[in-house]
């Protein structure tokens, strides 16, 4: 029997694979010219494993402590053949209501030529897992409207569509102007 | 003059203030039922100022540090009678194509008889502070759809309305039954 994917957390000299896969997904979006990460500015915003590390369960207490500079944290799944196939980069967040922290998925992507064997459903297992492990609320994410393959991926697992909330943000020069409207 | 409004970090003992007002804001949405907040679980999942600070700014860096357990953060503001008159519930999210991190504004609130004071845009001020701050990318949170008065007064501040994107959530036995579905 040959070995499934694993999935593990990402470690610093995953970082290069991690952009990569980035990129692909920015692509898919129609939007690469928004990608401004770099690997510098990924190797200082993400929550790694050690690199020494050999465990491959997904246990987030063996990665760096998550802080207001660096949210983010990453699950890689690496194919049978040991090449990162997907990635799921999320943070915790906090539903007020029941004063429980949870898991927020802020992008889930999987390499175009790795389809259709699991992984990004393997990737979302790992995350409800970790939710329930911490005793959470729920799992979230957010998905194009117009991505109806993906809406009915989601919900055949589960999950429910928001349809009653629109989210809202500031950024660039109305956060600028935001900041200082009062000054 | 009278002194104007204080916004600070919540400590320990705004908690009781802090389950009120969220009782509050849970009844404006006629989802009070939902409310599954206690004193004892703010209190575990909340990084809260010192008590003994006297500091009124809303420094980020004095309060604990935020952790996967304890992801929310709080700012209070009291009235110039020193009441807490509105709070703010938020986290730190993460923007990929970005790599940097921001805020996600989870619950703002003014009780009802502190209205049309400019409470809720002094709040949202201090929280594009601290995403200027932190170098972060942006200030994100959600509306329930058919509340256009308060969408209309996030447009003015310069939010933008995220139309093309739906939220998805996996909760409660829909969770569970997730985190174990490749078991």
């Amino acid at each position: 029997m040959s070995p499934g994917p694993i999935v593990r957390h990402a470690r610093r000299e995953d970082v290069p694979a991690i952009l990569e896969l980035i990129r692909e997904l920015a692509d898919y979006e129609h939007e690469l010219s928004s990608v401004e990460a770099t690997e510098e500015k990924l190797l200082s915003t993400i929550a790694f494993a050690p690199s020494s590390s050999t465990s491959t369960a997904p246990a987030a207490e063996e990665t760096e402590s998550t802080s207001s500079t660096r949210p983010a944290r990453c699950l890689v799944l690496t194919s049978p053949e040991g090449t990162p196939a997907g990635i799921a980069l999320y943070f915790y967040n906090y539903s007020t209501w029941r004063a429980r922290p949870g898991i927020y998925l802020e992008d889930l992507y999987v390499k175009q030529s790795e389809r259709k064997k699991g992984y990004g459903k393997r990737l979302l297992v790992e995350l409800a897992k970790e939710v329930v492990d911490m005793n959470g609320g729920r799992l979230e994410w957010s998905v194009l409207k117009w991505n109806e393959p993906s809406i009915k991926f989601y919900e055949s697992i589960g999950a429910n569509m928001m349809s009653e909330w629109v989210g809202m943000r500031v950024d660039g020069e109305g956060l600028k102007r935001l900041a200082t409207l009062l000054d």
